[in-house]
């Protein structure tokens, strides 16, 4: 990631800080007024003129409305101008060109590039070889930050706040990466997440592992709950409430007062037909029966849209229907975002932090031999890609005591690697804990495999016992 | 239509008085200089600002280039901005959205809408969902508006006035969008209008029936215009003739002298391949063989465009092929149409009437049973919009003692009940004609079926002999 | 041609003058700044307004990515606006409408058009319909004028100056547009030229020709260089090295010496997969291994880009890897050339020449009957265009006795005419050599055809000797 200091991406809702997401929705506010209209509840601002002489390029893989359309207005809200490769199928993508090529070329036309694409990690990816802003506008199953954005913002505007929300989200948790990003922010703003997911589209194993271990989420048993969510599969509460920190047998009768409290939002996702291979049965569909419970009775219901069935059309005059707002609130979202990143005034100054990588070890592997990331949908998975991507991971400490867990960079699913080669003597040997307990660099010629048997399919042999320890010394 | 009081939408020609007509080519004037080159015999404003700071969404579902490129033009030459989404496959149509939610979110995008869409009545339909102005930019095979509006300013332009007009309109008379909303404004400009469709695409029903009917067109008897115009299927003069008028025996002579002076105008249109499951043979071309008769001898010939055989490019050097000029005055017009919407000084004050709602009862269906539009490509009928689309019709006057007449609000198709039930006590009972002649609100509780079958099939029965004398007093 | 007089299209690189490229490259410079950055080692200029209020339309028939971007960044740079259609699918195209009719419509929208189409020609075709400049975007496989813009500038930026430059140029050029203009450029600006053809993807014939003929180019028999450049195919020297115009004997020596001198840029091309039936075996692929040769140790290695496995991806961090500056420095050499044609201040006066056409006769063959373009993608043989497109040639002096050789205005590929009819008469000859040794106006009723067979086939017969005699006199 050397090679990108000075530039700042939004690839993640990670690559932001808590105080800038508050700094985008103060400016976000401004360009929203209230008409306290109730048909028409606000305005966006027009005719501004911070970004005159900007130009956005919309670089998109994969169909859209709502996003491309709310960045390209937001955008010529702010007085700037866009250039657009919508679909594919007309694009230098017919002629095979990489990500990493047509990606350094748009930088050349614009000042930033709002990314979509079917591959997790293709915005990380891109950000490698950009010379601008790249913010992903939804990345394959891996997130989608700047929808988590205008989602809190919703909550924000709607609840006046975020902390100790009870928020429930429903339906397919694997395949959208709307959620994937919107767990990891209602984390960071200490709310409470209560998971609904479709049979069969739980969170993915990584996305839960670091809520748990990153952003120290704790899980509460289903027995606390079951009685009276029935349909809440998992539910975490926050560490920012001091009382569960500093106490640790003291969580249940907390968690209790909680789930009395009731439901703050219903966060409702689409079934992500592009991301399975088959139909859904048994989707849920959140109606108006089903908000009927009393713990709904002064919910939000959100949804990211577009819809296609999992949320009753009859809901759209009930009070608790936020959806169409959220979607509102997208434009002067966007319009702050862009301001604080390529605005006249603004630029990277504005931020307090940069891109903030984790201060896991990175493992930078050769491209010839070694582990591959297990997500088949991970951008390095992409044919079209091979030709110069490399494998690049974090490498996080194991829970197991033999085999080194490696997080990719891109797409960050998480690998395990049980074996460790060296590259210059083509031998290899099971992995040590030291690796992973290290923070610093790691070993030069380290080439880690998966099993020994991808390592002596890759030509190499195991180490003679002498060298062993002597290694060992 | 309760829910759109004060938004202006161009859903039809009929949306705009003919005030209102006339004060948008008064401004067209003003965009539209004059060079006197015989080659390039106008100009167009350029860098005017009266919409700087507006942003015109473009929502194309079908392929455009001159609709498109044309507003997105006069958007431009206005100073405002464009967002676009011209093709349904990279958009959110492709994962199942409804064109309710897509304008209702894109509605928070955009200053206005235009909308294209294969489906009748699409425009209607979005217009109740959109919190800005729709314009339609052609919905099926109902009407074309803004087309329209070029033609009918192209008339004005060449020939100095509408009235009295002699137009001939040759081809696909059926398919055509463009013919239906300009048999509409020929009408009440005043003009004659002599139908050549090619075989088996006659003008629709409904559309004739309305000229006759509320437009005040007289049929002529084809024995008063055969000999000299066989090619002609149907001729309407217009009522705002005084003579024609008051004299009910006096018609004819006055259509004689009408015939003799030449025919001013022939519209040209093609074969709308996209309405028709089959290929059209015998189409009538129109070229310089057809225009050799004295009558055609100062035409000006008119096509929306594209062409695809049945204009002669050889006619392109003649004078009287206007059809390019017609295609350059699209710009300047819907300059003036936008501006009047949208533009900094306009809005909606400028009009001297909102948006005219026939004075018909109106017929609000539930949506669990009842009758359905007949028009198998109404926007009612498209299973995408099942969820929330409701059937609702115009309540007019029967020609026929037993029967409801119906005209579905968006595609303006005409259905006929001829049952009427009682949707609380399930009964059913023949049409009363008291529905249509009443100008009051309907019964609560009516619900119309096209047939006695239709209603039993929905689970009604028919009703007790004693209660329908109940109902009848 | 004369019906475009006052208007300045750029259909191929010839259509500017030596004066006028250097104009687009000085204007260029001004709108590229240098930062001394290695990294990002320069910026362009942003926020000006020389094209506001000025419209730029982009009419794509075929994929795009970066030269559609480029110019929509350009216009916007320059403060103008864009429309687009980007994709013919979503086009009037769909509708069968013919490129002609297309062209004349969207000049009354825009300022400028940028087309890009896939049959060879249709730039040239569009001009003549169109009021208002024509940029070529790429027509078929014929020429890319504005890429070969970039690379003169690109090679000039790096290199200081083009005369006696040693340029390779390795891959398809057959079917790269690209590589066309980009001969003749070098031609005129004094490089000498070394071709590396795939195999069977050597220049056409007519490029070859025209590069002898036309541009002063003197091939270099292979005996010269094969030993020190096997991979070279063909080599041209041009004749603006003074002694090699003189001395006819003494051109042996100059070349050993700029052979020796080393190879300053190596031009790579892709596969044009587009254009060619069956896949390419054997492609040559330009590496590091290629290019350790002493005599590259100093190049500027270019590629049009997208690239699709003919440039190794190593290269790029290489300090002769020039291609992604060369990419950047599209946006402000289309700014220039914008600007030189519809800016503010700028317009046709600032052109020294017009167009300026072959000073040889203009055949402009009626369309019933005569000879065709022999090129089976020149524009003149698609078939939607065949209702009105017209086969005009130039008429060149003929290498043979018998027979005209005649050169599509249009592509540019030449065809060879053996027999002359008479069009009032339909009567044929075998061709007099008369027709292309005169300069001036060909004979009314001239009618050539390939072969006699050909004109058999046309109806036309033999002339009778005696007639020959008169005919002769």
């Amino acid at each position: 990631m050397a090679e990108m200091p000075a530039l700042r991406h939004i690839t993640s809702i990670n690559d932001l800080t808590n105080d800038e997401i508050e700094r985008v929705f103060a400016l976000s506010e401004t360009y929203l007024s209230e008409l306290g209209d109730p048909v028409i509840p606000y305005r966006i601002a027009r005719g501004t003129t911070t970004a005159t002489g900007r130009i956005l390029a919309s670089l998109f893989y994969e169909p859209s409305t709502r996003t491309r359309l709310s960045f390209e207005s937001a955008m010529s809200r702010l007085g700037g101008q866009i250039i657009t490769s919508a679909d594919p199928a007309t694009s230098s993508v017919a002629k095979g060109e990489t990500l990493a090529d047509t990606v350094r070329v748009v930088s050349n036309y614009a000042d930033a590039i709002v990314l979509r694409h079917p591959r997790d990690g293709a915005a990380r990816l891109a950000a490698e070889y950009a010379s601008v802003p790249i913010i992903n506008g939804g990345d394959g199953a891996h997130e989608h930050p700047t929808q988590t954005l205008c989602d809190l913002f919703t909550l924000q505007h709607e609840n006046k706040q975020l902390r100790d929300l009870n928020v429930a989200i429903s339906g397919d948790l694997r395949g959208s990466r709307t959620i994937h990003s919107f767990v990891y922010a209602l984390a960071r703003f200490g709310a409470n997440i209560m998971l609904m997911p479709a049979k069969g589209m739980e969170l993915p194993a990584h996305v839960d592992q670091r809520l748990r271990e990153e952003f120290g989420c704790r899980p509460v048993p289903k027995s606390k709950y079951r009685k009276e969510n029935s349909a809440v599969d998992a539910l975490y509460v926050t560490p920012d409430k001091p009382h569960q920190l500093s106490l640790n047998v003291g969580i249940e009768p907390a968690v209790d007062v909680q789930i009395r409290k009731g439901i703050d939002v219903v966060y409702v996702t689409r079934f992500q037909k592009e991301r399975w291979a088959e139909a859904s049965t048994d989707y849920p569909k959140i109606d108006a029966k089903f908000l009927k419970q009393s713990k709904y009775a002064s919910t939000s219901v959100l949804h990211p849209l577009p819809r296609v069935g999992e949320l009753d059309v009859a809901l759209d005059s009930d009070s608790r229907a936020v959806y169409f707002r959220q979607a509102a609130y997208g434009v002067p979202v966007r319009m702050a975002l862009i301001d604080l990143l390529i605005g006249r005034e603004a630029g990277l100054t504005r931020y307090a932090a940069g891109f903030a990588p984790p201060s896991y070890p990175l493992y930078d592997q050769r491209r010839d031999a070694g582990i591959r990331c297990p997500n088949p949908n991970c951008i390095t998975n992409e044919p079209l890609e091979q030709a110069y991507v490399r494998n690049r991971f974090w490498a996080l400490p194991s829970p197991t005591p033999h085999g080194q867990r490696l997080r990719c960079i891109y797409c960050e699913a998480d690998a395990e690697a049980a074996v460790a080669g060296h590259a210059r003597r083509l031998d290899f040997e099971p992995v040590a804990q030291d690796h992973a307990a290290a923070r610093g660099p790691l070993p030069q010629h380290l080439v880690f495999f998966h099993s020994e048997a991808d390592a002596l399919a890759a030509g190499y042999h195991p180490r003679a016992p002498r060298r062993r320890a002597a290694a060992a010394r």
